[in-house]
């Protein structure tokens, strides 16, 4: 029913493409056997299930939080449960942990029982008097969890052809289309989410209706509905008409969940003037309010989008969910767009945006993903508003959805990763490589049909100079176009592409106009962001800072003579880098603002060090330390 | 019943000093003659004076508050008008407005009225049930708002022998002594601010038992008394003993009200190692944590300190009531220390971080006082939470008891302004200035006694190379010691003192471990920081910021050759300055990161032009403008 008005590329179904080895195999893994575990743990101490057994006239109590703030409504947790089952959906049902198996079944069959006759259902509103619901739109979270539900749910029947929760969420949805569409009352919900997923639920159940209600839900933002509320209209996405909005605003996370649902419903629908608004916004927050790792989301009063050019790398806060929410949106734009830039972000966000959000270990998490970090920053075990862990765990289980797509001429390979890649007519890929430590990537055509058909292989942005394509050992000229290497031919199996992107270490400069770094470079090596954490300062600062004055990174400035490059080394399976720096004698002054120029600037350091930058991405695993992606020059 | 440890500077009485003509004068006169009316409308309107009336049995309603946020507890209102009533209490009662006096007189009144008989007053507690007072200690607001009654109380008895609200303030600290005292329950107000009023009150009244209570509130901090709170202990100052802390942190103007208690604590009790403590404190803050404008808080989240160094320009919080209260702290530790480092930051923080927070007519408020501004941000009329504009009027109605003090060696001029000074032994002085536009102050002695004393004149650390200082015309070395020229002499009526601080428009280079304005310079003029508004550009960019894509402030940047200069204009009584500036042409990549630096950096401009700066304290009072004060270079 989804018509594709540009015509262009259509996802493999779930389970066609499966990760075989390598780093995001190896997170995924640590998702499977350590994360959901874990989250299972928080889900059930936090009271987030314990809510849906009382919905469900099966438990007493009270809201369920023990832990709650004075005066907070929790009433957006039952989210967090939809979107750990989201994530078992997306999960090898062979390999999930047995424990998790068996609570997602519990699970499904409890939030069956916990749903009002009519269709509704948040535990928290359902534990209060039925006047409640729907009331507090602004606030009141239940378009959102409904959201969650219907994705979970759809997940569960794509995935497993598991099709109770989809029950569920049709009765949900219904009720939605009762009360709030085209002839119900004309409200929006105060958190997007509930419209990506509707389209969704259409796709899944073929039911044109939950398309409209979607579309209604977006042409009725920008009116007024919601009041301007605590944070401002822009917060709740209810300042501006979203085709009249030049650039995305208010809350991230809002933000762009909300244009998600924009794409699937203009791509349903074939509004192309919809679609173009969209675009528009894309390319306004990537030109000026995404950070160099994909993270976006500049300030921490209302979680919201900065003004363009306003990315401070200290006071960031690139909310783990919205690098997540930058993927769902890219990855829509690219299906519809077919434009490399669309997958460049996707994999920029994935490495340097969503995988700091999550330690080595799997089970603790950033909720806050800053770039600059003068004073010890841990990640935590779950968090009193917990959206980021389980979105980002749905996110791992389901990164292999985002490597490949199939049109009516071939197959399109967006992102990089040892995998098995099965497409229609019965071609299938094995594809070996160390990417994206190594840029050297084979592509083995293990079956094909006898029809000649295209290989597309991303070419990004930031492919070397030394970058090279070769067919069974026959070099080819690589070219791209929007971003994609053209490979057309007739296939055979054993056929093997060889794509080595030739990635080095790389200086890149911050545009002028990002006031808050500049006089500093970042370095990267592919897709990857890399900083300087202080437990790998040459002489480490013994100083605490509280002793020092001032954090351990204080005064290293980077030289600028000897590229940054690799020195065989490698953490978490992903290369580390050496650069050349100084170390300036800073402080002393009682007042640090000087007529003096050199004073101000300390005494220049005049010995250059090799100094180990890691990986951004991996930060924080070692024990208390400070961290800059951007280093003074 | 004060006892000063080191010795040192006793403060004239309210009314000794008068202002008697230039910039400062004048804005007090505004507050005088429009602001204080401007906020007793604002406070009738906001239900402020409503609650008293139904506190009182008077009237009924609910909490007043009509336009309360959802949730929302404004328990902290009744300090709005207590700190209306204190900026009315310093104003010469012949010069104020009638209606405000009169409403003044009502108010004192209907405060009386509304105490309940065991001295307990808080009207938002006083309209719900009896047990929910005193149980909110993180956030009940209550010690802070009667802090404000007494600091009310005391002006009123000090500056008008107006004993009334001082005898409610004594009925209020009496029931704090009986319930919070030595022999009460040991806890503490998430709020600091009773501390400072109650060794005040202790002076006004000569009762130690309430120092005891000051003290005991100081050092029961940072046990844990007020739990980790929304925000964690820090914010509420209650993390760490301030005996402890290195540096100040939390919620700035929870941490300078709490200084301000700990230095009068420290000196009625002459507790030299709390003493010390605070002085640690204020070295830490103003050599990492203070803006150049004498701002503080670099964070909107919690509206709290940053760690060393953070000090991002635009996203800077720099309350006002927060340079308001640097000013009390550091008037403390000047009468204490004799240092003219103190004086100094008490006029920068004056002129750049208070005076930016009320517009040029004296009816709209900045809360936050930004350093960078890439959208129009205009003052506002009032505020849900309204404490900064009664904060700053009471602050402008008595700075002129920051000129001057006195000790057993003669008379300190600590601020420059045209007034008259009258202190004890005869000795009065006329100055006459248009300082902070020039330079050059004429001091007279009016009056006399025969005894020698000594004259001594704080000499700002940025006083010109030129400067110079003589008595009746013969010039004299300028020396200073701790800050001060000390000018001792038998002195006679008539005698003149000439001082030239000689002012130049300067360059202000940034320490380099501020990485938020790292390849920035400031340019100041005397104790004045300069800004550039767009309002002032050449050729003003007739895009709007959403059109341009940034604002019209991105790509000037400063010419080092030409020194800043004055250009013969003034505005607002204020000289403005021109520096000389290139245009570079910025905008266009996609992605704001590149691997070429120069692209990062756009085209450099190559042609200079004269751009206009104007002082940041007069910033956006001429239509919706953008603003920096750090240029880049």
């Amino acid at each position: 029913m989804t018509t594709t008005p540009r015509g262009n590329l259509r996802p493999l179904p779930p389970g066609s493409v499966r990760l075989t080895g390598g780093f995001l195999a190896a997170r995924q893994r640590t998702v499977r056997d350590t994360s959901l575990l874990a989250g299972l743990d928080r889900l059930r101490v936090a009271g987030n299930i314990h809510n849906f057994e009382v919905a469900a006239g099966r438990a007493s109590g009270g809201h369920g939080h023990a832990d709650a703030l004075d005066g907070d409504v929790k009433n957006f947790v039952d989210s967090d449960l939809y979107k750990w089952l989201e994530a078992v959906a997306w999960t090898d049902s062979g390999a999930v942990p047995q424990a998790v198996a068996q609570a997602a079944d519990e699970a499904i069959e409890l939030i069956a029982a916990a749903q009002a006759d009519d269709g509704y259902l948040n535990t928290w509103y359902q534990m209060g008097p039925p006047s409640e619901r729907f009331s507090n739109l602004q606030f009141g979270h239940e378009m959102y969890c409904l959201g969650h539900l219907i994705q979970a749910a759809t997940a569960f029947h794509h995935a497993r052809s598991d099709a109770r929760l989809l029950a569920v969420a049709v009765r949900a949805a219904d009720l939605l289309v009762q009360r709030f569409g085209l002839n119900g009352q004309p409200v929006v919900c105060g958190h997007p989410e509930i419209e990506m997923a509707l389209v969704g639920l259409a796709r899944a159940t073929d039911r044109r209706d939950y398309v409209d209600l979607a579309a209604a839900l977006i042409d009725r933002r920008g009116h007024g509905t919601l009041g301007p509320g605590r944070f401002g209209a822009a917060y709740y996405q209810d300042r501006l008409p979203v085709r009249d909005l030049v650039r995305l605003e208010g809350h991230a996370v809002r933000a762009l969940y909300l244009s998600s649902g924009i794409v699937d419903v203009a791509t349903a629908t074939g509004d192309d003037t919809l679609l173009a608004a969209s675009r528009r916004h894309w390319d306004a927050l990537v030109a000026g309010q995404t950070y160099i790792t994909g993270g976006v989301g500049s300030r921490q009063l209302g979680e919201s989008l900065g003004e363009p050019y306003e990315l401070p790398p200290d006071l960031a806060y690139c909310e783990t969910c919205a690098g997540i929410a930058l993927i769902m949106w890219s990855w829509r734009l690219l299906l519809v767009e077919r434009d490399g830039r669309y997958a460049d972000m996707i994999e920029r966000a994935l490495y340097n945006a969503v995988l700091p959000g999550m330690g080595l270990e799997g089970a603790t998490f950033f909720y806050d993903n800053k770039l600059q970090v003068r004073a010890p920053f841990q990640r935590q075990p779950w968090f009193e508003i917990a959206c980021c862990p389980p979105n980002l765990m749905r996110l791992l289980t389901s990164i292999d959805q985002y490597t490949a797509t199939q049109d009516d001429h071939g197959i399109q390979i967006h992102q990089y990763g040892a995998c098995h890649v099965a497409a229609d007519h019965g071609r299938t890929l094995a594809i070996a490589t160390a990417y994206p430590a190594e840029g050297h990537i084979e592509i083995l055509v293990n079956s094909t049909d006898s029809v000649p058909w295209t290989l597309s292989l991303r070419i990004p942005a930031w492919t070397g100079q030394d970058a090279t394509v070769a067919i069974n050992g026959r070099p080819l000229p690589l070219t791209s176009e929007d971003g994609y290497a053209q490979l057309s031919r007739q296939w055979a199996p054993g056929d093997t592409v060889t794509l080595d992107l030739a990635p080095q270490p790389r200086l890149t400069w911050p545009d002028q106009r990002i006031d808050a770094v500049r006089g500093t470079a970042a370095i990267e090596y592919g897709p990857l962001v890399y900083c300087l954490e202080s437990t790998d300062l040459p002489h480490q600062a013994t100083l605490t800072a509280d002793q020092a004055g001032c954090d351990a990174l204080n005064g290293i400035r980077l030289c600028l003579g000897p590229a940054p490059r690799r020195d065989g080394q490698d953490i978490g399976g992903l290369p580390t880098l050496v650069v050349d720096a100084v170390r300036d004698q800073v402080g002393g002054p009682a007042w640090p603002y000087s007529a003096d120029r050199y004073a101000a600037n300390g005494t220049p350091g005049t010995s250059p060090e090799s100094v180990r930058l890691i990986p951004y991405a991996l930060w924080a695993n070692r024990g208390p330390s400070t961290m800059r992606v951007f280093l003074p020059t």
